[in-house]
């Protein structure tokens, strides 16, 4: 986790010979150690994938020099690619509204050092869970938000987030839709999490129905988000049993143990670098 | 199991006060000896459900004039009830058509002893699966069923099950939808199973659907047959978790092992007089 | 859940006739409305276990005269038998040692109402935890321990824990083994958390150890504290799957997930009086 | 699955630079194209591990100039190396004695497809499960055993072993421990299946103890066998959970169902080529 000399690249293309070998050779040349190399080559869409952790602290050359020579190689490859470095921590926002526990989880993964990254600020419609983001002394935002103040609220917000140099949003039970506008700026850096019912249920209240249809699994999904608030690309997923003798407010209470679960895993992925997007699909390496 | 001296009782009825009193009295003012008792009463829709495991060796009246108590006590309390005897094993009709793996495992479960039922009978759509049929020597009956023929076809099936004595029908993988001639006669006596995803996909090749979505856990259903296929009250769900490596083939298999369990599970529980069905729902003790 | 008119009977004895009928006759001339009923029987020992929860709002005796009635019955049929009242909130104190995970994962359940009890206190054996319970607002109670201490140490434990009419201590990775005095005082009333693996592993490190036999599985155990610590009546256990790419830190995180959940678990079951102790086992209704 | 262009390559040496550059650029160079590389670097004994599979229609050497050259190639960084080919499906012999469960579910994912080699034989210690090898027309050659007749009838085994050319034996509930003579010859070639439990227990009818103890877990492992039977290194492992209800009998079952299914697992890996063995630990890619 974190180590500082450490880089992780992660990369998707079309296809052919000779990649594997080729980022490979590249990184051996410099001085780059391969710790951990995992790809997938995807035999119906013919795209490959791959993520490559690597020591740095033998590099023969600058980290500008070495994405110079990335750039070059991944172009030759129509390779979709990027690169973080271990020493260069990502910022995290957390979006709240009034339910608290995936917050609550987050903040407690967070201390027990699960989550490599810096929790920089937390954003909410409502002043509720102010006092959770002071037990564990993060800034608290409160934005506000009617139909009219809406996306004036949401500028305001993506200029926070820019001041703050913010990677990645997460969405703790935030209870917003996203605009256009944010959703485009943080094309998947926004992790979102629901619940997930064997059939779906829309409409309010979904434990209620899962209660009236007799559901015997309920789960979580975590994903990113895009326009299409709960179709984004999916990252995890995970589900806990019930029975007839659980009421709606026990579905709600199990609801929360899988959706703090599976969000908490999704972000660790995303911290991890572990995540490739491809359409609608992830890889997790 | 299946024991010879005992009986299951199962009732439904709208909530009230003394309910458990009076059966258990009743019960035991003639020797019926409880052995496992289970109730539930709904907070929400206010109905009582319970299901009483009972010890006739020492009853002091026979079964008929016991069924005459039952059914005097019951009607002062609008019960809805029924009564099995563990002399009177059950006797199933497994409907298939050509995936074969729910049909080997219901059969090698009963061969296990698993399944306190005789199968009587296997009723195909497809003549394929016969040599199944002849390894575990069980009948065989192969009704083809085009549009024209559906419903004449079904008549026979009908007339078949109705001559065997059929109990309970066992759709394992029977890719035909029942008509509601076939679906009043044997309320709450068809058990299904189908796939399940998170999210749901409707249409041709669900198991394709899946993978190019990315879902993270494929699942499977059983549920009692109802006119609207998919949607009878549920008995049993179980999901698999899956990856960006599993292909749809690796989905399909994945899909059959979820399948078999969940459809061995809920057809258990059937024979063992576990479920009640109110409304679109199941308790299951 | 908590709710102030109902009230929960506990009951094992030796199996025989009649034991069903006998409280729901008692409970229903006195107009205790059974809400909840659950039995076992077990077939080897010859057991009988029941769980009654009833509505007392229209009781036409006292709780004292309940009591006394269901004494004189109780006695008939040889039952250990409790009875709690649900506007009898538990009174719960929680040990810790340095490990928060348990801590904050009970704190915050019980903020989320899903612990029908109150927190009074926390002991610990270091000051480390402190800032926590002060977060939360609990009593946060020291008490240093070494081998000469121990047993004053324990006595002045016991007699806060007297003082404040404790109903149940948790034991929320308390690294400390509890004294006979102790255990003897609070038999059945506290609940203990410990990794488990398969296969076992005895000695220092065992995550470390897991590590290296390469393990796919670990888990959590909850269970009664006995003198023999680790072996008291299991209530409850859960396990999470891990693979050669976790490292003995990561399986440490894992272990963190599945103690907290398997504790909350067997807490909430402590709380709800679902939980009856046979010789070295529990039956969780 | 066995496609005939394919060959995979498992390689393990102790870690250093250029390993993955130098086995990608070998393949490369003649014209082998990776399809999936897996690798893992164990940060604690400093080990490397890699599964890399590779397509080998446009290959412009021989499979032994292949082989020479990678021999070459390994010898150079001291790795441990294997490799084989799409084309040349793995034969497998399965060892049983009386339980069927393990033999029929290999027997029927088989047929369906899922295990990637030809079943030979199925040797057994007793003649009961004879005639579902006739169902599936397999040869089986029934070795009784006795403490005299041991190592004559070992070694008879071994013989048809070897006249058959067999690459894998699958101890499916063969209630027989391998001497050493056997498990020298067929060292990670030999997978057994055995219930595990949390705690684990020694002696006869672990079931009943299990049941005695009240455990809420039962669980199995599948391992390659070595001279301490139970205690090869660990392939995969699953758990099902239980509950008072649940009696001898019903773990027994339960027992079956994990226990076939941790068993096909671990079988399909290794016809995979997914395993890795170190020590006393596998990495499975």
């Amino acid at each position: 986790m974190g180590n500082t000399n450490t880089a992780t690249l992660l990369v998707s293309c079309p296809d052919r010979k000779g990649l594997v070998a080729a980022l490979a050779k590249l990184l051996y040349e410099h001085g780059g150690n391969i710790l951990q190399a995992q790809q997938h080559a995807d035999p119906v869409e013919k795209m490959f994938f791959q993520r490559i952790r690597f020591d740095l602290s033998e590099l023969d050359i600058s980290r500008d020099e070495l994405e110079d020579l990335l750039r070059i190689e991944c172009g030759r490859f129509d390779m979709r690619w990027q690169i973080s470095y271990g020493d260069r921590t990502k910022r995290v926002a957390i979006f709240v509204s009034r339910f608290e526990h995936c917050l609550y989880d987050l903040l407690i993964r967070h201390r027990l050092q699960e989550l490599p990254c810096e929790i920089r600020l937390i954003v909410s419609n409502h002043p509720d869970l102010g006092p959770i983001a002071d037990q564990f002394e993060i800034p608290f935002h409160v934005f506000l938000i009617t139909k009219e103040t809406k996306l004036d609220q949401e500028r305001e917000e993506l200029a926070l987030l820019e001041r703050e140099r913010i990677d990645l949003i997460v969405l703790a039970r935030y209870m917003q839709i996203l605009s256009e506008q944010f959703c485009d700026r943080y094309t998947e850096r926004v992790i979102n999490i629901h619940h997930s019912f064997l059939p779906a249920f829309s409409g309010a209240r979904p434990y209620h129905q899962a209660y009236e249809r007799g559901v015997k699994l309920i789960g979580a999904t975590a994903h990113y988000a895009t326009l299409d608030l709960d179709d984004g690309p999916i990252i995890a997923q995970d589900v806990v049993s019930c029975s007839h003798r659980h009421g709606a407010q026990d579905l709600v209470r199990k609801g929360r143990d899988v959706e703090r679960l599976v969000l908490a895993r999704a972000v660790r992925w995303h911290l991890e670098d572990r995540i490739l997007v491809h359409g609608r699909r992830t890889i997790v390496f």
